[in-house]
């Protein structure tokens, strides 16, 4: 018996798709057993690489979600729209789901997941976030003893792409972003990426999965690398730093109290300066990796190609075929009390709550600030007393030279509260030695 | 209803496991559907740092394997026998079976999962390999779509901790030994690990779940690090290599024919110069790390701790609450011929045959050499002369200096079959104006 595979786009990663479907050898033998039963596409006339009989395609892509021979519906359209309404459609005509859609699953994951659950389906999204890294299965099975402290992942590769070439290059930004649109590592319209929202999206999904609990998107701070200079890159290069875009979950309170059910979630998206010898720092060009901290496992990484037609399909199809594991041995004879069946704790989404956020002011980080103030004396005694007034407590205050008549001052503080630190430079600010605040960074 | 564990051992893995279970809090709530059952120990009257009652101990393990109540058997009490007899007393008994023994399973997996699939139970072993680090469940599941082409893996944190630290102090490998044992990292009788019996086992049970065939332990080459000097690992440093102790399984032929079904492996375990911008370079200490390259994932690399007991606890555990998944879903409606229940064919060993393994001398690799010859002008000449007689191509040969008033020459060779350069050396060694040839690596 054949597993009826239902596909819903033949773009990049629907070509992919296909393309291993239907090249099973050398493979796992259960592939042997899927089918493509239809795949939903714009346009029948278009010419494609992959080798599909024509009578397969169809533009209808609401009667694949609703045709009762499919069995797992492969949604690889992309965009939010119909791809949400697509996804509803197939769970409540009691398909099981494979999506590589990170931008709806971090928007509509309750309702999805919710219907989901009522329909005794499975939504697997491993090609939601960092491509063909597994990430997602090993933080819900392989890790799942475990209590998760930190996510901190490079989960978007263009902002990488351009921040190492930029850390090679001793280029700007700008330059680096045209040259990355020319080559295609960059869209046309680059905000998605550089402006953190894909990061945002992603690590949205993975603070739920290692938390248990829903993520409100726009509770999840985000802050891109338009503002990253040459000058920065260069000065935390000086200070063993590498500026990252890294998406960061953690749990904010390590010494947790069941009874006051006190989590609190930091979820984040931001350039930070991050040491050398981190595992982190050594992630370059379009690749991503995800490191994960556990109690007991404690750091492990995960490294990777994040994105791409190859990489992206085996996520995909490693899904597909684990739901086909799970229809081959009719998991699924446990009833809710609704009829459907019981779905795996592990692999189904089972919670309801939306996690608690902490507001941004309150975080504890290190930071690094660049000032330009006048050259004369006592310039960085009022510095180190403003901070010192609001509790900022400095590791290095350093002046590295001159830019424009000023005294350009590098500054890297201690950990300290995100709240005392903004309201310390807002009163730099007007002081009068201090030219300018260009760019202040977080350290990790 | 509770999951009952019977747990087999309560060394450094077992109280790390013990550990996990009695404290779910803000972990996986299926945890706290987990009960153990009994504990079976050597000795009961030794402290415990875990807190168990006193009742659930035994020194009867077999009342453990043949106990109508227990659902799950977890083995971590090491060595072969009698590891092995109670895994496959429990297998009989029907209860699935979560083990971190690496070498049983390297040994005995071929009578294990056949009696295993007879009796339609799991046998999981995330924590044979790697400890904490998910590699075993992404290979069964997250890449199931891949053709695999090779793993390559800094398996034994023993050893990558000597060799790091000669790499880092320029120590010889006897010094940092006896150091390593005193504090702890290295066994008094440093056998297993140092001479790559341990790796062999690891790469042993990876290579039979990427390439879906059983693997005889025989015929894993298998290299340890003793010969390893200061003054390879200064050279290799100068030609931009690291040493690592590579554990190594490779599809032979990328151009695989389905109907000769002519696929052969290479599975070895040896000393290895490694470039220092490769991904493996950078692990150092005791961690450990797998390389995974498949079509059409590309490359990704796990990285993590590789043992001790909360990182192996952390993988016994999240084993044990996969297995309490499926029952919980009471998978297994569907039965085998037998009347056994049907395994999920991801999560069980599905291959029967055995794999054929390329013997050495047919591995084409880079090697390095470094060669003492008498200070004489040809000498360099004679050399390049011999190996280009036996077809081994040279990238680079170079005098690095004197030692005891001979010519220290460092060659390394293209891509060459290493039959042709192990009959090239032995050629070599004949010649008058060569001394010795004290070492020999392969190059990645």
């Amino acid at each position: 018996m054949a597993f009826k595979v239902g596909l819903l786009g033949l773009g990049t990663v629907g070509t992919g798709t296909a393309d291993i479907l239907l090249n099973p050898s050398q493979r796992h033998p259960l592939l042997k057993e899927l089918e493509i039963h239809r795949v939903g596409v714009r346009s029948l006339d278009k010419a494609r690489t992959v080798n599909l009989p024509p009578e397969l395609l169809t533009t209808d892509l609401e009667s694949i979600v609703t045709d009762p021979e499919v069995d797992i519906v492969v949604e690889v359209i992309g965009g939010l729209e119909p791809a949400r309404s697509l996804i509803l459609q197939a769970i409540a005509h009691g398909k099981h789901v494979v999506t590589a859609n990170k931008a709806v699953i971090a928007r509509y994951n309750d309702e999805i997941f919710t219907a989901a659950t009522d329909a005794g389906v499975y939504v697997l999204i491993e090609a939601a976030v960092a491509g063909g890294i597994p990430v997602i299965e090993p933080l819900k099975q392989s890790l799942c003893a475990n209590r998760l402290q930190t996510i901190t992942g490079i989960v978007n590769g263009t902002t990488n792409y351009i921040l190492s070439r930029m850390q090679s290059e001793g280029s700007d930004f700008n330059a680096v972003l045209a040259d990355a649109q020319q080559l295609g590592y960059a869209e046309a319209d680059p905000t998605a990426d550089v402006d953190g929202f894909d990061a945002a999206d992603k690590i949205a999904i993975l603070a739920s999965l290692a938390f248990g609990g829903r993520i409100k998107l726009e509770e999840v701070h985000r802050e891109g690398i338009r503002q990253i200079t040459a000058a920065d890159i260069t000065y935390a290069d000086k200070l063993g730093f590498v500026i990252k875009l890294l998406a960061t979950a953690k749990r904010d309170n390590p010494t947790f109290d069941e009874a006051l059910n006190s989590d609190q979630l930091q979820v984040r998206v931001h350039p930070t300066l991050v040491p050398k010898d981190h595992p982190l720092a050594s992630i370059n060009g379009v690749f991503n990796a995800v490191l994960i901290e556990g109690d007991p496992v404690g750091q492990v990484m995960f490294f990777g190609p994040g994105a791409g037609s190859g990489p992206t399909a085996s996520a995909v199809v490693s899904d597909i075929l684990n739901i086909a594991a799970i229809l081959k041995v009719e998991r699924g004879s446990a009833v809710q009390a609704n009829g459907k069946p019981l779905l795996d704790p592990l692999l189904a989404c089972s919670h309801q709550h939306y996690c608690t956020i902490a507001p941004i002011e309150e975080l504890e980080t290190r930071f690094y600030a660049r000032v330009l103030a006048e050259d004369s004396p006592g310039v960085i005694g009022r510095l180190g007393t403003c901070f010192g007034q609001h509790n900022v407590s400095l590791e290095s205050v350093v002046q590295i030279g001159l830019r424009d008549n000023r005294a350009e001052i590098v500054v890297i503080t201690h950990h300290v509260r995100e709240g005392n630190f903004r309201q310390a430079l807002q009163e730099i600010k007007a002081v009068d030695a201090i030219a300018d605040i260009p760019s202040t960074l977080r350290v990790l």
